[in-house]
């Protein structure tokens, strides 16, 4: 990573921070020290940096397993009124997306795909409806090193968004609060989005080096056009919950003090409706793009794999941690 | 149909309707007697049931061939000023599509296609649009039973939507007040939609088992997005004219007061542009699509058949008319 | 031309325009004089009618150098901040694209897609955006006449989109002012598209007996469903910028007076992300696409070069400037 920056920006030279802040001048020190360094001692003390710097950010939190119904750490799952709600339950990480939880996930999602009930909701506990992926899981070096890991977490982002193309009923989004990133992207893949008039949609990705995923790259453009899809996808535009409503992101916004109460009431009576015929239309609206979708999600995970091991992404990465660092 | 229900919900108990009214409480007795019957006798009582129900409820009313130039039964057609005009003609039914309008609405299509027109107009005569389909076409059983009559039906309602996705010019609805069912779904194969302020949009498609039809489940989601299409075609979601423009179903909506002479001016100042240009410009725009579009509508037709067939189908009719015969 | 015109609305009879008015009555006379003619030596007195028409009209304006980085003789190319601008500069002629602007602009396009800024700008000097195909292009004939002429303009245009569809970095369209036909359709490939209020949006295509090109009879259905994309490229309806924005094709629209300040600012931050990031997430937006966009604009092509040569398109555009000279 270094490499680069010292080829086209010189060594570092941002301005010292504040002294008065000892968290922040370590990291200013640490960063400091990658002066000039070889490709792949930079890539290590990359990692290193980010392993110290989310460390201190972000401690790891034992999930609390409160009212799951399935035993999953970091989601309460249930099934009721032939409703199946699926839950984010990480809200001290405003539910970050760990591998822990991607793996919950991907299961949470194959059971309530088999269960008998006639919808599935995704929601998220606390404030926030997702931030996106836990940006902890690219610090936990395998013995393969970064190219290993970056396999891996592709692989593991290709079977999520898969099972949400392949889901056979209908899967409703209650967006409760803030989304980001992969939480945001995916949304295209779901048949009806509520949120909350406090719920924002934002896809930095551009700004952490990366690419977009969940599919995104094709239904952005095909929902909302090029023109707005672009600004959300390329250049990091954060909407509002009315301007994904107007966009056609979301499929109606409400009040947050009858958020709840209104979305409730339809989604149960929803659920009372004909099971088969639901399913079946869900999947005929689903089918005809089902085989282009997959490809697409295999296109996107190749070239996110490829981003995470380029420099400009390590270096946008450090640059978020710093920045954040400093506040 | 019993049989399912028996099975899942044990023998009709449903609380007995008013006794003063004798028409219903004869129908709650035919729902009633079908407490535990074979699947064959059950879908038998079906049939004739629903036959005894919308014969009570909706006589068929010998159509006004009034004005008709082609000597259509169910439908107005006439050319003038380059514009081929086909009204929907049972205004005492709102306009439901039977059997021989479907017929008739593919011969008009077919001779509009032909004719020296440079537009054609389809609109309704009355207060509606069109209701969907005429349920009673349910309820003429051929000999080889409910299962020939399914298949007939698919087959028809394929032509029917065939004829618009080949349709050589432009094809402007003028939706002159509420839309129903395949009403609503063939828009987006029309060129451009006018409508007045108090037309609506409904697809009932689940309430009533079904699934949805005239390429709707690939259109509308390209036209509005899943978020906004789903809630229409799974959760039978009605939109008001202004919604409908709003998501792009309808191309502008204009005050009741004016309609009819706002959109007859504009229509007549289209006739007079060049014919071949628009023909082929129209062309061009379809022809990307033409494929799958016919795919999408074998697709459509296939899963409608199996639902129409299906207890769950047989079931949701016979709740509408029971809900219907209780207002 | 005459002989179509001369079958079905017997010779000219147009009421005589005003005497006042020399220019027009020289022109009135030729077209007059086109009274009963053979198809070829209509076809020549059409172009020589034209060539007068547009000769009168619209005098060739030797272009002003001023400002190019890149010795364009229509653009203004510069680079800056790692953005590569491309500016219209036909202000006198509301940056009508002519044949040599068009080799000009596949040149600056294809220069900007390798040079090293991050975002490519179009935009155009004075009020106007760009007012379309300038249509003395049609005038200068060649050895191999009317056939030639419409190949190869057809082939560059061709050539012109194809840059567009290939393009392999952010492309983002300021709209400063009115944009008219090919300026308008190419939109739909632009990422994104800012505007101001000023701004309008006109495809007047069937006006002038032509069809739609720049991957707009693909690309305006998709963005804005077919009801409204219709309307727009059948039947002449002008946009204004904000009705632009809500059916996409806009991305945002500015007040005219802080429009260039609020966008640069806007630019120059977008042109300082990961350069790779922003390369590579357009590409992988645009790759889902680019085959059937390509056989789309091989299509409209063809299409238009058919049009080109009809006695319909000449009829038009005789009309068109007839109606011109009359003002």
């Amino acid at each position: 990573a270094q490499r680069h920056k010292t080829a086209t920006q010189g060594p570092c030279n941002t301005s010292k921070p504040s002294m008065l802040d000892f968290v922040n001048k370590a990291k200013w020190d640490a960063w400091k020290s990658l002066g000039s360094v070889s490709q792949e001692e930079a890539r290590q003390q990359y990692v290193d940096l980010i392993s110290s710097l989310v460390g201190t950010e972000a401690p790891a939190v034992a999930a609390q397993p409160t009212g799951s119904t399935k035993g999953f750490q970091t989601l309460l799952v249930s099934t009721e009124d032939n409703i199946t709600t699926i839950r984010l339950n990480r809200p001290e990480k405003k539910n970050a997306i760990t591998v822990e939880m991607y793996n919950e996930l991907i299961e949470a999602l194959d059971l309530a795909g088999k269960d008998d009930s006639v919808i599935t909701v995704i929601t998220g506990s606390g404030d926030y409806y997702c931030s996106g992926n836990d940006l902890n899981n690219f610090t936990k070096i395998p013995e393969g090193g970064v190219e290993k890991l970056a396999k891996e977490s592709g692989e593991l982002l290709r079977r999520y968004v898969k099972v949400y193309i392949d889901f056979p009923k209908p899967l409703i989004g209650v967006i409760n609060g803030p989304a980001v990133g992969v939480s945001v992207t995916l949304l295209g893949l779901f048949d009806v989005v509520y949120a909350t008039e406090k719920a924002t949609f934002h896809t930095p990705f551009s700004q952490l080096g990366q690419s977009p995923e969940g599919c995104s790259s094709y239904l952005f453009p095909k929902i909302m056009g090029a023109a707005k899809a672009s600004e959300m996808l390329l250049f990091n535009k954060k909407l509002t919950a009315a301007q994904a409503c107007e966009v056609g992101l979301v499929t109606e916004v409400f009040p947050e003090s009858s958020f709840q109460s209104e979305v409730w009431t339809r989604l149960k009576a929803y659920a009372k409706l004909p099971r088969n015929s639901l399913a079946l239309s869900k999947q005929l609206i689903r089918v005809v793009e089902k085989e282009k979708l997959h490809a697409v999600n295999d296109a996107e995970v190749e070239r996110l794999v490829e981003r995470w091991l380029s420099d400009e992404c390590m270096q946008a990465i450090m640059s978020f941690f710093q920045a954040k660092s400093k506040l």
